[in-house]
């Protein structure tokens, strides 16, 4: 699987990008990092020319409104129609009812090969109760992974529930990704980024719970090794690009800590 | 005063952001690194919601265009509904008709409890005459806290003017910054991450003059600190990141120069 | 033609922009790091108001919607009519019929003085066939110089193309720059960046030519002297930021490789 990470340099995957205002620069500069292409795009014109020239497309409602729902649900439609995969983010769907309505609506009109988002998103999506302050995560450390399993059978897709441990299932089998860094919430953007990672692995292989093992590894990891005991905010995501920059499959065999359950 | 440092950390207050596309980015990485959260919205249809559930409220009209006017309006006056301090950035209110038409609506329609602008802003909102280059300041050095205060009164909030000393002031009582460099003027949105940090600290006291202080302090101390003889302007904003994250009780005892004039 | 970088600190022109959300606020930041004064905007009222008072203007269709083609078009036609510089970004132009319907609205209905683009987007405008993968170029190496020029003596401008060679021509006398790195490709936002830095040096002197020779020399030299070997892309960028703020007359006279071909 350690492998996928070559794939994406040599394939140098087209990964569309309908996402948020605040981090779509980050969200550009990882993929671009990690070897693949990123496109942005808040034009309803061009989704069939976008949609159909991309290997992979990413839908983030971070800053949604509501110009820009019929843009997301046409993006997604066209990523089925076209048969791209197609990852979604509902970034802060605990947080207001608009964003309630419009994960409502994506997950209804558009089949997602990928869900991603932190386990308060994810459970709340999955009809369970959950805290959240924000757009941010309680994550009470239990183990998850039976809930998010249920939600990926209810959704019949991938769901990718990041927190302290990070649980990326298809409802059946499951990784587990140990490695991180508490320092990944301190900077804007790790989520949607790790929706970039994702994206660009998905074109690079039919096992699509592989892909978004990558993609959720790779922003992992790559955030634990840029955690230094003098390491601040500023420079750790200066780091963080680095890591993701370099990270080859030497790194991976090295420090890598996942657990696969079938 | 300083000891509200580690207030904002255990706090972790919600500080809710309707601004500009340009530093968006910065203003929630600034906000993550002083121990607050930020959440940004653009939508019209979650107001409620997230102004309901958020600690503060920053206004910034930086990119303001037509379809964000009713936007700022309504998150204004929904902070006033909900009771929740709510700070302006007039971003180059001297600088079009348009920005000082839609200053002069919200200042009109909502009850602001801080107003924060460089000194040619908070001239020009003031009546005075002022000289500015797009967005940026004309700063002569001179003393303007009679001024800055005539302005406070005239507004009925707290009005902090940034400059070579920065000003604080709620009419009566003021505070003045002497911490400083050119260099802050060398990065886009050291204004607008000002304004996110004062929304940080107002969840934390009553006492709004002193959270205004502290938020404006954090910045031209960081931003002191931040410059070394060597430093250009790349390094200067990660360690200016840096350098928030890591602000402590001991260095504002040490480094802080403040003045308080009741 | 070196000494312009200090005309550009001296005059601090105002360089409008009216630009795309995924790399404005590196075009901000670098604006201000060459020594010029950086204005974003996307509002309709205030285009007069702006590029009455700019030095000049520069449009870049990055991520353009349909909401903003008669701003963009608006944008030109005042620049023209208030007789400013004003630069083209023709951001994927190859990449949707969106993006070459805007492009080609703009060329027809604003005078342009420099239109800049990669290699592809040169080609693509000039009626040539050309690959590119979303928006990024390709770029075989061949001596382009003499498609170059046929395309400015077609739109009747300056035209800058980049690539391994950058090409800067009138159609006539030509300007190339054999600075540069592959690095720059790895991050986003340099092209845009690029043409930043044009504007900034269009608002210093009479011989545009040397003004856009200037601005793409400034990046492809600064981008060189960032490149170490063991220099990642997260510091990379970092350093790109440092090398244009520290670039003066002696690194230029030192490091740059330039042609002039009359």
């Amino acid at each position: 699987m350690f492998n996928l990470i070559n794939t994406v340099k040599e394939k140098n995957p087209l990964v569309a990008h309908y996402t948020n205002n605040v981090t779509i620069n980050d969200c550009a500069n990882i993929t671009l990092a990690i070897g693949a292409s990123p496109l942005m795009s808040f034009s309803y014109e061009e989704v069939d020319d976008i949609v159909s020239a991309a290997s992979s497309v990413v839908i983030n409602i971070g800053t949604m409104n509501s110009e820009y729902i019929e843009l997301f649900i046409k993006a997604g439609k066209s990523a089925n129609k076209y048969n791209k995969p197609v990852i979604l983010d509902p970034v802060g769907v605990f947080a207001t009812k608009a964003r309630m309505e419009l994960t409502n609506r994506l997950l209804n009109e558009v089949k997602f090969d990928v869900v991603k988002g932190n386990i308060s998103e994810i459970k709340f999506i999955g009809g369970f109760n959950v805290k959240g302050k924000g757009v941010d995560s309680f994550d009470d450390g239990s183990d998850a992974t039976d809930i998010v399993k249920r939600v990926a059978q209810k959704l019949e897709s991938i769901v990718v529930a990041t927190g302290k441990v990070d649980i990326i299932t298809d409802g059946k089998s499951t990784y587990k990704v140990n490695n991180g860094t508490q320092k990944l919430k301190g900077i804007t953007g790790t989520g949607c980024m790790t929706a970039s990672l994702i994206g660009s692995f998905m074109a690079c292989t039919e096992n699509k719970l592989q892909a978004a093992t990558m993609g959720t590894l790779a922003m992992s990891l790559c955030g634990e090794l840029s955690d230094k005991e003098d390491m601040s905010l500023g420079s750790f995501k200066v780091k963080l690009m680095d890591n993701i920059y370099t990270l080859d499959v030497g790194t991976l065999n090295k420090h890598a800590k996942v657990n696969f359950i079938s």
